[in-house]
This record gives structure tokens, sequence and C-alpha cells, in this order.
């Protein structure tokens, strides 16, 4: 019997029920050293969390936060509420020694980010951030061949993230559309994993120029209703204090190029993540709306039979395919998170410290700081990193 | 509390995964009148089929299925084992009161399968076989098209299911190679999908004419090693008793065109099953390696403005996808098969008999047989189904 | 100074422009040793074939083709007239001494191909078939893969020719919608073509089984205006006596399996014309809508990095490609028939006889009697080719 | 009989051949009111200028461009040469009172570009600069369609135009890569034509930020060999003084937000020259590697239909192709430069001024120099237009 290990996940929306997903599917695929149990679910909509118990599978429900990081039988505090939360319960999770899982982006400050990692680290608990793109296996796969050096060195990284569901002017002022609970926009939303994947690809990003826009100023006040859905509240209009559309361009410590661009404003564009990378004696293409295949161009394929690939990903010897069904069968969105838990678990149960943790949350919160004073002043900007006190344990 | 139905699955390979997994995820997503439990699990192999019980979550194991089929705490007999077996357990499983699912082919013969649709209505069980493309939501939103008269009256089907997996003339003699075991090759295994979808879609096809092919015709013999590998037992080589491949030309009721080809010898390709559908008013195209996508001609679209558009089937307006994430976030493989069971459960609670069920597995079974005199022969055959004693309740 | 070869065309529709302008747009980009010169265009009406001679840029015209064949001042006679007349005029042509071009079918029947194909070889002069899909330099490309051996065996070849330009039930009765003028519809306007691909890239087609459809019966009478548009001439109506569609399976010399299916009823599909070639060791796509690129498998690329390669067929060491312009620069349709007549005129510049010629063009019509044999009869027809007198010198 | 205007061409190489080619296509497929001849070709190499007149059919040929423009039967002075040297041809030719057309960019600066706009609007001769992808169908309908509000108000322009011909270290160091003679690198080369579309497409650009980067220092020294080839001369090496990659971020006077990257260091892509517009109502998306599509997503499509459509821009209806052949028969690269020459030859004939002409040239170089002036600084520049003189006439 394997040793179990006790989930208490703090939100119950969109990612509360993409994490749910992860915790219980995770035993039927992968064989992982521990087991995760939903412990207790929470949110301050006793009604509702009620219900997402019930409908998610959590053996109880808490309607304070703080109760839940009281309680002994929580293992792992996971946390799935606005940006504008992270850091206050992840550091009491911590200081309770909890292991903690955040969404992204960590924080809503470079300092923030740093006192959230040093909480984790200085109470040597497991801590990951949910860039959960990481765990797509063709993203995976590319990591395994640049790391492998068929791309030689590399010499662009480019990103769109685009979405279009804030479109219309009548699209409500949610969360996600004011600073002081988001944070950012596109930028932090959108972007964010954007710039994780650069990190995770490519290196460290060490300069940055940007640009951002905000194309409808006011909005009717409202709230989001599930997945990227939203209700309008009534007559009373707010303002929209963060990006609608973010663009980035930058340098990585390599001297590769990079160029970003995240939006809510790119029509017919649901949900189109995708990334390029151009090497020395390669190159990948990749977008999450196709999300199984990775295309890849190898400069020493013969010459007249030169040209990208579209890979399948989704053999036995791909990363985390062995556990699904046969080559050329898909998989979905809901999948990135299983695997991220995997990773998460594993590191409980081995005491090893998995990636992206905090520690890439909080470079990442020092790219999107300097993408704000960036696109503010006009002027490229250095990404400072704070100094690390205690490096996390690997 | 829902009203729980007991199911007892029998077999335990690819097909058992898929089934096991849909059955455990249902709930998670839909809120499906009843709620499905994992009671037992069936294999002849003891140790394989308890570990398979403890992997995919079932209560108890039964080493023979008649064993299973008497136990008074089975409500459902789930049928995943080689085609030569459903008859018997799905019979014998209606005769004991048990609803019953069946893995396609339904049956050897249309003897075999008339004889199952007996069964099945006579003993007014719930019944089903399991097409599950019907359920990939952009299919199903096609249908919702066509049936609206959105693509006006159908002139031409047509349908490539493409894989590639046993091209290796050392790939082993496994039962799917095997005509005692699994009656035909491609044909069965997935000619017999795209026939499902051209009379979900179309209409009943009439007159078929055929090809079929072998091109490997000994191999060394073996076994399925889990999805669509396979392990070689020693030196000893067999005679492939199927087809390779298959084309079938043929009519529908309506007067429009089909055409089919399946084959097993297609490199490069996976697992592509696609299809194509030219109408009166519109066209339609969709391709399961890039399954969330429907594309959609209408000729009643502006002069000069007219294409075929990319429809990312995954809007909370599109079948079954308001139980997801957001618009433009991708399912995959697994999830037709939730959703068919979702439609089956539905039929349990409600005693309104789904579709496809025998019935159609049935017709399928009678345009199998016809394309196998077809091919035989040279002939065009008319297809000939035999006179039902009972028609499905709906 | 080059040696000029002197050209008679007769017709002036779409495919006179199409070979008018192939002849005017050699010299300037292939160094042919012979130099073509557009002496004479031939049609009925006087003033049209006035209006062409000067547009396309014709030294001189004539209203009958007899005429034209009794100029000394005339070396080719190229045939673009409808199908009905193609072996008056070439038998003449090729008797008085002229090298022929035809457009395809090349008869109305294997006997008429069959005297063709004595007249143009007992007389020695140089002839062609303007099948111009050979030409298409990513076609030529994959020839050449093949023949290295690249795909190994091959297994399947199919072909769709898709278009959709007389869905309209008020489109007019054209010509080519004429039993007794185009001798088929599809069959022969579409099919042919990928007929053709098939004898030039796998081998030839031995035994065959098809089916037509003809989906609207009646039309208003009308003709032709330039391109596939057409113009009706009044009230009238009239039967279509020719297939709007056809579906073939068959087999090939060397036990490859082929299925073929052209229509003019396939919504959205101006012009898609696509071939898939399954071999051994690797597979090939191609599709006239994007007619630069090959999709290119192969099966002995490392594991996990297998997929289909996309080559633009633009480099300098691809066929034809190094008169263009620059890797990555398109050509269009146009080109198939600058190259097509490139080797016509190298032939009659070396004497050496060039493919696809009369030979290429009685095969190929064999073929089409054989699935109207096969379509009439619902029986498999084995493809009879007619004793060849003498076989062309090559 | 046609008014003829006698053409004079000044360089030879890649884009010498291409205009050569347009003014020979120009009158089999458009009844332009004037004709072009091909009246004299210049290049300082008597050899080579000899035989390229011979080749694309030139009357007579110079060594010296200041002769071919003293001369009194040329009426247009085409200026194909390198950058460094149109602003001294063109100014001359204009004072000549010729007509001219002349490559991209238009000069090696800002005042460069303003000399010669004032020498062609106060010399009033027709003028224009050869931003060929202007006149891809598929861009001249998106402009059409922007036009008609088709888009609604635009937010987001994003364009790549990526190369690979130079990633080899070993290729040599060619003019393109030298900065007193290029002016710039991808930028000038790629960049200008994307920021053409954006200004044709859009808006004008008025605030930038840019990096560029040379990832390649050092080559051997060489030069052109055609097409995108060269050859180097010796061991000798040489300092490449121009950027391998530029990227661009900014701002339309109309709010919109701009992104561009330009580079020939993306491995795989020979000459992918792309770009997508986001607006209001409807997207656009458009890729010089399929440039007969234009995809086109409204938003105005009915709820669960809405998708971008992939429109084939070949009918009749669409620009500049009722001169071809039918629908779906696609059109190449060289196609872009026919209309172009169309358009200026309309303009000899007409008087009225064609676009793109000087003023875009110069409005260009004000772009390209805020570029340059950006990347430098780290800092947004306001893109600085001079005082225009003259306007042109339109």
């Amino acid at each position: 019997m394997k040793k179990q290990v006790r989930i208490g996940l703090v939100g119950y929306q969109f990612m509360g029920k993409a994490h749910s997903h992860a915790y219980r599917s995770l035993p039927f695929f992968f064989d992982t050293e521990v087991e995760p149990v939903l412990a207790a679910i929470c949110g301050r909509n006793e009604t509702a969390v009620k219900e997402a118990a019930n409908q998610m599978g959590f053996e109880s429900y808490e309607t304070d936060w703080r109760s839940l990081i009281e309680r002994d039988d929580i293992d792992v505090i996971d946390i799935v509420t606005p940006n504008n939360t992270h850091a206050e319960i992840a550091i009491a999770a911590a200081k309770a020694g909890k292991h903690v899982l955040t969404e992204k982006p960590l924080a809503m400050s470079v300092e923030e980010a740093e006192e959230m990692h040093d909480a984790v680290v200085s109470n040597q608990v497991i801590h990951m951030i949910c860039h959960n793109y990481r765990f797509v296996p063709a993203l995976t796969y590319a990591k395994k061949l640049i790391e492998e050096g068929k791309l030689g060195q590399i010499y662009h990284f480019r990103a769109n993230y685009l979405q279009d569901f804030i479109m219309s002017p009548e699209f409500p002022l949610i969360w996600r559309l004011k600073k002081d609970v988001a944070g950012s926009g596109a930028l932090g939303d959108l972007a964010a994993h954007s710039i994780d994947l650069a990190h995770y690809l490519v290196d460290d990003l060490t300069e940055i120029q940007a640009l951002t826009k905000t194309f409808i100023k006011e909005r009717p006040v409202g709230e989001m209703s599930g997945g990227l859905s939203a209700t309008r509240a009534g007559e009373e209009r707010g303002s929209v204090t963060v990006d609608d559309a973010v663009a980035i361009i930058g340098t990585f410590a390599n001297g590769a190029m990079a160029t970003f661009e995240a939006t809510r404003f790119a029509g017919g564009n649901r949900n189109r993540n995708q990334i390029e990378i151009n090497g020395e004696y390669g190159s990948i293409r990749w977008n999450m709306e196709d999300m199984n295949k990775l295309e890849l161009y190898l400069a020493a394929d013969a010459e007249g039979m030169q040209g990208f690939r579209t890979i399948d990903v989704t053999e036995e010897s791909h990363p985390y395919m062995d556990a699904y069904w046969a080559a050329g069968h898909m998989i979905g969105y809901e999948h990135t998170f299983i695997h991220l838990i995997h990773e998460f678990m594993q590191g409980i149960a081995t005491g090893k410290q998995p990636e992206p943790n905090f520690f890439d949350g909080l470079k990442n919160q020092a790219v999107l700081a300097a993408v704000e004073q960036a696109a503010e002043t006009g002027q490229r900007q250095v990404v400072e990193l704070p100094e690390i006190k205690t490096k996390s344990s690997k």
C-alpha cells in the first residue's frame, strides 16, 4: 500500500477543477511512489464549496484557508486563488510545514515572491509553481532534444499567447482585469507561461523592452462564472487596470533573441499558445492548439529532403506517453496537470525538489517586473534577480 | 445520493483501460443520473487481472466471465475481449438481465450478430456497441449540422483509417491478425469505425464493391503487450489470415457515393481516422489526429469569402464541451469513451435505449459481410440486412 | 542562334492559354536546345481566334485545322480542342509529319487511341500527351525518390481529384458534360490525371472496380466562357450524359492497392488534386493546392523523431527549380506546362521520344475503358492493353 | 496598337530577372493601356550583361547607367542594383524626365530618401518602390476587406519574415551583409517589406522599440551567384556590419500594437513572410509560403460555427485573378511583380501616381531609421517623418 499524501486545495474555479482532476487521475495512469488523496477543498462561499467538494470528490471542505492550514491531516496546500492571495497563503502553509503548489504568477511583486521563496526554502517543504505547459509531452521532449544539442546554439525564441475571450466591450470586469487582484493582465496570465517556457527551453532572460496596451478601458462590473465565461452584475461600470496585450523583445544570457506577444484581443484565437525556437542545427515549432505535435527541422537532413517534420509526440518512447493509449492517440490539456502533479508527488516521496518551483516563479516575477518597468519607461531594462538567501535544494 | 450502477468488465488490455478510465472519470465531468461503480474486472490470467484490478481501481476480480455474470451485484457486463468471444458473453449476460456494452465489431458473422441482437432485445436490457468516434464532440456537432440541413443533400462520404503499427514483417502474429479470433483485419478493426460514422452521419449503405490485400503473409508468433505493441514468442512463424488493407466503394440509400480505405500499412500514419462529407450546401472534414477541429465549408458564404472554416469544437455550446475547461482547451482520445459511457448510463437510468447499439452493430456486421463477399467475388454486393424480429425500443 | 520550332495550336480556350503561355515563357527560364515560335493558332470563330492570336502573340491564325496542317511553316500541331476531335487532328498531323502534343484524355476510345499511337509511331514524329502534373517539381522529385528506392516496395497509392464548379443545378450543360464530345466526365477530365500519376509513380494498373454517379441529370443548355466558367444559352435544358463523380479501386502489376476518387461535387474544393503513396520504407503526400510542398515520411528516421517532413520543393537541387527564383519562392500552376513543353522541345531537338506520350495516353485510355466497363457491370475488370504494333522509340 | 513604354533596367541579378519577367508577361495576362518594351539592360560587366540581355530578351545593353539615362529612347529607369546606388541613379533618372521604379529599401538614409522623393515629385515623373507583396492577390483582397470595415478597429498587426540562407558561418560576405552597400541587414531586406504591409493594411507607425543581433560577426569574402546563393572568393575574411536579425515592437497612429521580427537565422524557414491582423470584428492570417490562401475569421459568424476560413484567393472575383486560369489554380511569386508593373504602366498611361511610391518609400525609410536608433539606444523612438515639400500627386 502506497503512502498517502493528503491534499488541501484552496480555490475551486477553473484551476481548482484542473488540479482536482489531476490528483484523481494520477494513480490510474502513473505508478507514482505516493498516492494523493483529495482531503479538503476550501472556499469562502460555503454552498459553492460544498457543491464543489461533492462534484470533485473531496472528503471535506473548509471556508477559511487558515483553518485548512491548521489541520494536521493535510500534507499539501495547493493554491488556485487569485494572485493577490498567493503570498499570504503560501507563506503560512510553508511555516506550517505543508508542501505547497501555487498557480502562476507566483506573486504580486518580486518582493512578495522573494518572501515566498524564503519561506518554502527555510521551512524545507517541497514547492512547485503551476507552469503546466512544461509538461506537455511535446515540450518535455523538445527540452530533451535541446539538451542533447540537437538544435545547437540557440539564436531565436519566439512566443505568442493569443486569446480572445474578453474582446466584447460588454465582457464584465472580472478579477483578472483588476490590477490589485491580478497584478497584471495578459502579462501575468499568458506571457508568464511563455516566459517560463523560455527559461525552461533556452536560458535566463537578461534584458527586456516592452509595450503594453489596454484597448477597452471601462467595462460592466461582474465576475467569472466558470471556465473563461463571466456574468455581469448590473449597470455599474468600472475601470480596467491591467494590460489587454503585451509585446516583449529581449535577450537571453546566452545571447539569443526573444520575442513575446500575449493578448486577449486576437479574435479567432481561443487559446493559441505557441513557440518557435531556431538554433544552429535545427528548429522546433509547437502550438498548444495541436499540443501533441512537435515540428522539428534538422539542418543535417540530406539536401533536397530537408523540411519540418511533424512528430506525433505520442510514442511509448516519448515523455509520459507510455502511461497512455497507443501511438497516434491524442491526449488533452488536462494531462499537463497530471504530469506536473506526478512530479510534485515524486518530489514529496523522494525529498528531491522538482521544477518549476518557487525559484522559477521568482525568476519569472523578476521578468514580469522588468516588463512593467520597461513598458512604462520605454527603456531597455535589465532583469534584476534578487539575491537568493538559500538556493532550493535539488 | 445517485443510484449506483455496478460494472463488470470482461478483458483488461487496451480497451479495458479506456473503458475503466471512462467509468472513473464520468462523475467528475458529467452530472449523469446514475453513478457507475467499478465492481469487478475479469480475465483468465489471475496475476494479471489482479494487478489490473488494483491499477484501475476495481473492487474485485474474476477469472471466469461466467462467474462474473452469475454475480447478483453486477448490473452491467462490458465486453472488451477479442471478437470471437463477444457473442457468447453478450448473450449470456443479456439472459442474466445484465445491460451490455460490447467492443466493435459486434460479432464474427451476421448470424452471430443477429442472435446477440435478439438476446438483448428479448431480455429488454440496455445495449451499446463501442463505436466511440460518434462521441468526438466535433462529430456529434457535425451530426447536428447535417440534421439541421446545413449541408443539404449529401453527395459524398469519404473515409480513410490509416495505421502503420504492423508494417515491420517482424511484428508478431497477434490475435488481431488471425481470422478465427478477429474475424477480419483492417476491415473489422478500422473500417468498421468508418462504416459506423457513415451510417451515423449519412444513411444506410446499400451496395458495396471491395478489395482486400494481405501484404505480409507470414509473421513470427507472439502477442499484444499493451497499447498497440506486441512481443514475439520465439522462432515459430504463422500465417496472417486477415486483410492488411481494405478499399470499399459503395452507395447509400439516399444515392450518395461512399469511399472507404482502411489499412495498417500506411507508414507515418499512426492513427489517421478521417472523414469528409460533401453536400449540396456545404462540406465537412475531420481527422482524429486533430480531433477537436471540424472543418466546415458553407456555399452560402459571401462570394470571395468562401472557404473551409476550422472550428475549434471546444465552445460551451458544442456537444459535451460545457463539461470541460474553456474554449480552446483541447480534450483527447479518452473522452470519446467518457461521452459514450455517459449515454450508456443515461440509458440505464431512463430506460431509453441509446445509440449506437446492437442494432447498429448488426447493420455494421451486414456491411462487413458484404465487403468480404464483394472482395472475394469481385462483384458488387447488395448489403443484406436480416429481418429484425424486434426493433430496439428507443 | 537556336533552331526555331514553329507551333500550330488548335483551340484557344483555357488550355490554349496555358499552352501558349508555356511556349512564350520557356526561353526566359530554360536553356532548351530549340526555341518555340508561336506561328499560328486555329479556331472556327474567326473573330475570336483573331483576338486570341493578338492577345497571346501568335504570328497568324487559321479557321480550319486542315489548312493549318497543310502549312509548310508549321512543325508542331498542339491540340487543345474537345476530346472527340483529338484523333482526327492528331492522325492527320502525324501523317503530315508534324510533331504532336495532345490534351488528355488522348481519345474517345481505346480503338481511337490505338490508331493515334500507330500514326505517330509509324510517321516517326515526336508525340506527347499533356499530363502536366508529372511536371510539378514536387512530383518529379517524388518520382526520383521512388526510383532511388527511398520508399521501398509500394503498398498503397491513393488519389483524390475534387472540384466543385458544376455543383449548381443551373450551371450550364457545357461540352464537358456531354458524352459524345467529352467521352466521360470526372473520369476523363480528372481521374485520368490521377491514373497517369499512378502509372508514372507506381506501376501499371491491372485490375479495376469502379462506381460512377451523375447527381444532376438535366441542365440548361450553354457553353464555356473562359476558365471553368460558363454561360447559359436560354431556357432549353438537356441531359447530362457523363459521370459527375467516379470512384475506383484496383491493383497494380506490382501488387499495390490503388484507390481513386474524382468528382465535380465536392463543395469547397476548387481544384484539390492530391495523392498519397505508402511504401515499405516511407510515404509521400502531395496536394496541388499547395503544389510546391512534398510531405515525406521515412521510417528510418530515429525513434521518437519520426514524422512527415514538409519539404519546400524549391531548392536549386530540385527538378526544374534552378531555373527560377530562390529557395522558398513558390511557382504556380502554369509552370507545369512550361516544364512539359521543355521536355517536348528537347525531344524534338534530340529525336529522343519524351514521356508521357501517346503510349502513356493509350494505357490511360485502356484504364478509362476498364473503369467504364466495371462501373456498368459492377464487376472487377482486367485492364486490357491492345497489342502495340510498334513500341515508341525512346 | 498600344503605346509602347521603353524600359531601361539597371541591374541584372535576382531582382533583374523578376522585373524582366514581369514586363514580358504583362501583355499576355493583362489588358494594360500601354505596352512595356525591354529596351535596354545595364550592368558594369559587359560579358554578363550581354548574356543577360540575350537571355531575358532585351533589345540592347549598356555598361554605364549614365549612358542609359541619356538615351532618348528610354521612358523608364528601373533600378535593381544594391541599395547604396538607388539615390544617385533615381535622382538622375528623374531629372532626365524618366519614370522610375526602385527596389526597396528606397535609400541609405532618410535624407537620401527625401532627396529622391523631391526629385521625382519636382520632375513630375511616375515613381514606384518595389514592395511587391502588396500585390499578392490575397493581400490586395485583405486590404479591400479592411477598408470595407470587415475587421472593424484594428488592435494588432504581427509580422514575421524568416529566412535561413546565411546560417552557415561559411556563407560568404555578400553585399547584403555590408552596411556601406546594403544600409542594413534583415531590417532593410526583410522587415522593410513587413513595415510596408503594416503601412498599407493598418496605418502609419508612430513609435518604435527595437533590438538587433548579429550572430556571425565574420565571414569569408565572396559574392552573390544568383538567387540567394553565393560563392566565396578565397581565404580572406571580413566583418559582417549589418544585423542578422531584428525585432520591433511599436504603435500605430490609430493605437494598434505592432510586432515585427525579421531574421536570416531561422533554420527551416526558406522565405516565411507572414502577417496576422486582429481587429474588433475579425482577424486575418497570411503566409507567403502558401501565398494564394487568406485565412479570415469573422466574429459575426454564428455561435458554434466560428473559425478561421481558408480562402483560396483564386476566384475571378478576387483582385487580379480574372487574368489567370480558374478558381483553385495557384499562381506563384513572380506574379506579384507582374501586378506591380501593371499598376506602374497604368500610372504612366494615365498620369495618375500609383502606390507604393517614393512617398511610401520615404515613410518606410523613416521607420528603418527609428528602428536603428531605437536598437542602438534601447529607448522608444518616435518615427519622425521629414516635412514633405510636395506631396505626390495622386
